[in-house]
């Protein structure tokens, strides 16, 4: 399909952070066109009636089945929560109305489920949980790299008011490696940490390493060593906007698609 | 075909430095064999007999008939120059012996015309300009980035004895850049140069900025700016030794293929 | 003079973005009070009443001597533009307040002026062009490593909105550098651009390169070659907020002098 | 001193690897001389008569009161071990012979005795553990970024042949930095490792990571975080080379000293 056709969109979960980004960002997009909203509340309203919201006229809907019974929706984004997605992705796939879903946390029997749903009806579907194409890249050439470099570490860079360490992406990239990469212990065999923890955290026999700084935003560089040489690759995440350049990625290639795609790494070549 | 199994390899210009370094890869690598050298002199001689040499009995002919007459070869290593390497990759092919090409300078007609006889002999056969497999891993993902991310500029950092700028390196990368990218005039369209020069070379609409320093060897990156994100993509080459994990890796593959493969990044999946 | 003792200060300039940053700043920190702001408008009014200020309590002058008259100020934060900057000094100094002026576009001759009545009555000031801690200690760094590293290369990279290439920061820095390097023509004696540019700008025998990318906010890296050895210091900006710690060390610090000291990087042992 | 006088030098420690590349240094320097070498064989050979070694006439010495009696020295250059080092300094000293030591291992005791020693008899002594100039400013700059920027983490990178993390210049560069920096317990009070190791060594509050990869050699990256921005320091030691140049600076500046500096950071100004 062309990317000059107008494509029809709703969105659920406008109120959150991603939902009300993606309507920002629908809105800039020239041939996008935001039909409806999918809101626990304020049904009846439109969305430029909510406060802090862009000056859109579209109809806010509570029940799923008259929100696509009055609208020709051709994709539904959904930035809500595990439960609610899975309804919505169910409802969508009937109405053939094509989902782009950022919900984390399905089961793996969940996308088996709505897997099966979209191929019977031939409908379309993008399940992700991360959007960041520049994030999603990073994740996927280190995999590729892996396969050529089994000597690799994940160094994480965030501020310092995240608590976790490693990060949830390290430990994505890290499990993504760990499918090509040969198994092996990195490191000299006989290292020795002089001071606790100088080697970072093993997962599977290579190191993650997290730095936390004020001033660093969402930062990772995962490095390769072979003989003589190096092999780094970095992403650094400012801010949240870059989501949404995966979202419209993955509106647009949807269209295309005959079945559900899991992950945006799937869907760029 | 299995790692295991021996390949037995004949080097073609073994006194040049990626020759010589080709004799102690094979040298090193278990299930590589050295089993003959085609040179422009030293017929009959021993490779452990040139000064400098790895320690290998192999003969040394100038006839590369009687070589493959002589010497059941798998595979045929060649670092020579153009016309010898088209020459010897002819015969190798006649013979039956895969050749691994790192002979830069072929033209277009020549690869194609070597191409045919492969492809009607079924003869594997790899020819690349570039055996660094981090470089050629970096020039891949950069063009594959590019279709997402318009917006580029190119670094490359060399030591301060290296005349030309931008490096064959960079200019290889931004051709590559090239067919993915849409069109597209980086920058501010008013931005203005205070100091001549201080936006780089400009290719095709993307800028390529040199840098020359003693205690720098060879270094590259790609960098890809999105709407708050940056994806970096970095290569540092500290010597040579890294070519031969290039040379390694296609003399497996070779022995799989029936065709010609043109350029390390299109074995590298 | 202690940290802890309470520091009042004035602010002039107080709807600019700095102006308003420093406000907020000093509401931030626990020894410094904001007694008094100095405004060309809004006499008569309390900061607290301007839409989008913080909840301070703080009286607006548009009569500089009324100001100093009614208030005990110890320091006067100056965010205004030259004029107004050089008219607000005389008179800080005619009250014995210590000025902290963050406006940038003094000639030298009115820095000369400044500095003699500053001396004469014995009251700190200090004048500063910026005044992001992390950038000084960048540049002061540079014109100490230049001593002994004469090949040095600037690369800066900013978000592609930056009209003018190089930044103001990389010229800066340049001019620091160039008084304590050696002179010399930096790179091969015949190097050769392939593609015009490619070598970046060329100041004094070095070279400056201005990257521009979406993604990107405010960016440096200054890189040091020597026999074996690269030594880069870079930094990176990024939002305004980096500006205010280091306000805050200038008034601090400014308690202490008793004559005019010019850059921030003067008074950062 | 002027850099064109001649500088008389002799070597002690002439066949350990640093012994040997200060003789290479001293020939390529114009105005040094090679008047003597101190061994603790070869009495009575010249250094070209040794294998492998530069082509200089210099004589050989096992008998350090012989070798000043005979020749008139400027600069003792000392690359052996900590007991022969001490009792050549002792003697250089007592000839008005100014030392430059590279010997590591020094006791406390041992340096202010061989401080006094200098002292009274006015003869300058210079003693660093560390000549790789790059290297020294990276601590040194550190050492004063710390002063404002409490919140540090120090990132090391070596080949994977390294058995000790953290490296001895990260150990070193974190006592440095806890000599002015506000002590302080880095990261989010409540920062929890979901595997062990990924916050790295914990050294008085503040983190230490150590990288080990093949095609690494030696590197080091101290950043700085504040609000809104970030500070890195990064030193890429490539080869021992580099260690030459804070030798031939230390011999330039012994010639001006009248006592005794220890650590090349406190010549570099």
């Amino acid at each position: 399909m062309s990317n000059q056709e107008t494509i029809n969109i709703a969105v659920a979960g406008p109120r959150g952070k991603m939902g009300k980004e993606a309507l920002q960002m629908i809105a800039k997009t020239g041939h996008f066109r935001c039909v409806a909203a999918i809101d626990r509340k304020n049904e009846g309203k439109r969305i430029k009636e909510l406060e802090g919201f862009p000056d859109l006229d579209t109809p806010i809907y509570t029940d799923i089945d008259q929100c696509f019974s009055e609208h020709p929706v051709d994709v539904l984004i959904d930035f809500t929560h595990p439960e609610a997605g899975k309804y919505h992705v169910e409802k969508a796939i009937a109405y053939g109305v094509r989902p782009v879903v950022g919900t984390s946390g399905f089961s793996e029997a969940d996308v088996e489920h709505l897997s099966s749903l979209a191929e019977e009806k031939g409908v379309g579907t993008i399940i992700a949980p991360n959007f960041a194409i520049g994030a999603v890249l990073m994740m996927k050439f280190s995999q590729m790299a892996a396969r050529h470099f089994p000597d690799v570490e994940i160094i994480e860079l965030h501020h310092d008011q995240k608590r976790d360490a490693p990060s949830g992406t390290a430990v994505k990239t890290a499990e993504m490696i760990q499918q090509t990469r040969k198994e092996k212990k990195q490191g000299h065999p006989e290292e020795k940490e002089l001071i606790k923890g100088a080697r970072g955290a093993d997962f599977d026999g290579f190191r993650i390493h997290s730095v936390r700084l004020p001033g660093l935003i969402a930062h990772q560089q995962v490095l390769f060593g072979g003989e003589g040489e190096l092999l780094t690759l970095r992403h650094d995440s400012m801010n949240r906007e870059s989501f949404m350049h995966g979202v419209r990625v993955a509106v647009e290639t949807v269209m295309d698609l005959k079945t559900l795609v899991y992950g945006l790494e799937n869907i760029l070549e």
